[in-house]
């Protein structure tokens, strides 16, 4: 069905690996190299240039990497001199600006939209409509839920901007604002509508706006189902740990 | 100007009704069904295949059904599996994953990005960039305003979802998150940037972060107004009282 | 690479300018005049019908202008009736509805939606995704980030709305909503996810649910950067004042 060889354009500067598949409508500009058995659905833009090329002469568009077994959904735009990780999945409409830096087995949700100059860690998943600031920085398995911001400008407008950063493991809630600069620890839990206006240690549950910690979240009990947080012993669906248990994969020494 | 039959994909498995307008660019995959006298604009797709299909070698679409008199804007995707009711209006952009039931008369707004097995009633509005998360359930006349939310997971990530439902007539302001497996009643009205972390008894009047109910709607007055809710008596455009009245057409016995 | 005049469409009733680049499956209507110098990049649709288009018989689209030097990114709709002025910036899948009019040098980011008879002044920056209902007036100089919004039905649903006003120079926090009719002033600061529920002086600095004035924005003070408000002193990248100074700027007579 998506994949009719029909209204493409490939650049002869892009590197196709093998067993690629490219959905109608879609553009693969310069110097895009995407790895084997990646899948680009319909309507995609793949290293759209950057704001040089609308006026210089001799722009050269930077190189973008999409990791092999990569899966970016419909009308999805990344842009030039992106560098994303093995087994990379996107939904629908995500735009990620340039240079941003995405490890392995990561998502992107419908709508997201990284600004460009972040980094993000393995196994992360933003899901619909995560807005990424320039110079964010997310750790490894962090989740984000659908809009949650990192903003990185404490003096609107300025051009002293500063990203903002959140450890492994953190779970960053619906509707959630970390304002510039701040550091949210690992194994965080950020509560839906908080504003976090203050750097937050590990193990924390926090909510509010402002943010109050509540408690360590190791501590926290939920009647009849225990303590649900850390939660890689309960959840590992798309995780390294997957049909092992999160213990059993540490004892590998696959993490710290 | 936008029917120009122009690049579009039309699966053979598909049935396309009598007078149905289907725009530039636009891709009808597998077993869409699309009623009599629908307009779908350009840039659309419907059908779009769940996620086995990248992969599954015997894969078939499920059945999409979308109602006659339809009116599809442009960019919109409506995965396979989703039955649309009569009368369906989209915004831009809008997308609508696998299994969503949707009733009559429906709007949803541009942006506005429905998860999958959702439901939704009859004469329901979303405005633009509404979210709703797995197994949502909306009752009849629901109208939702800007990056309004309802979420579904209590204990972020898990497999355990509850969706929240939300009962007839009854309107969600922006920004308003609704927490997962929350019941909000028919009747009420909730404030910009709530969070609502409990169920609401029909007919309230309730905002803030944690949510408040302020009073029974039916005693709030505006000054030089009177009582502006229930809203039905004041407000028919698009609703099928109107013209008639509210009374009368409950007086008919059409909805209690 | 993104101006290969491939599936394209221009309608013969359109007027384009002096070296304007239409990019790549993009549409423009009928009654849309581009001004020289234009970028009209990949899948854009300029001079989207009305809804009267999809019903009349013989409907005439509104005139359509986008001025000169613009740059409009891919995936963009700008519907028939507005009017944008020079130096046009937009995102990607930004939507700007009929009858919207737009300042010199604005710039509008990825997925904001703007919907329509709305009214910006110039030189007003609304990055990603930002959301202004009808009838919403900016000033020149506005800034708006994520998720704000400008709402305007004070008691939903209703066919009596009242647009927000942003005054000249305010700069609107992250997910911060606008209550409808409201008023703020000019040089205002409105903190992340604030409820802007009253109306605002000039010269104020304010946040919360609901909104509360801190402070007198000119007696601000950032320890070790002294007082970044106003802030037209210390930020000029692409303001009119850019390289001469915002007081050598006024002292020319150019604004007020």
């Amino acid at each position: 069905m998506k994949f009719n060889n029909r209204n493409i354009y490939v650049s002869s500067k892009s590197k196709i690996g093998r067993s690629v598949k490219i959905g109608d409508n879609s553009a693969i500009y310069d110097n895009v190299e995407i790895g084997d058995n990646s899948i680009i659905c319909n309507d995609t833009v793949l290293g759209e240039p950057l704001h040089a090329y609308y006026h210089a002469t001799n722009y050269v568009n930077p190189t973008t990497i999409i990791g092999p077994d990569s899966l970016v959904r419909s009308h999805s735009i990344i842009y030039a001199g992106c560098t994303l990780g093995a087994g990379f999945h996107s939904g629908h409409r995500v735009t990620i600006r340039e240079n941003t830096i995405i490890g392995i087995h990561c998502s992107i949700g419908t709508l997201s939209d990284i600004q460009g100059n972040a980094k993000i860690g393995d196994y992360c998943r933003l899901h619909s409509n995560v807005h990424l600031s320039q110079k964010s920085v997310l750790g490894d398995f962090v989740f984000m839920y659908p809009y949650s911001v990192l903003t990185n400008d404490p003096h609107p407008p300025s051009e002293d901007i500063k990203g903002g950063l959140i450890g492994d493991y953190t779970q960053v809630g619906v509707h959630a604002v970390v304002l510039p600069g701040i550091r949210v620890g690992e194994n965080c839990l950020i509560g839906a509508n908080s504003v976090v206006n203050k750097n937050i240690e590990d193990f924390s549950l926090a909510m509010g706006d402002p943010i109050k910690v509540v408690m360590d979240i190791r501590k926290y009990i939920v009647l009849g189902k225990g303590k649900p947080y850390p939660w890689m012993s309960r959840f590992d669906r798309g995780m390294p740990w997957e049909g092992m248990g999160y213990d059993n994969w540490i004892l590998q020494g696959a993490k710290k």
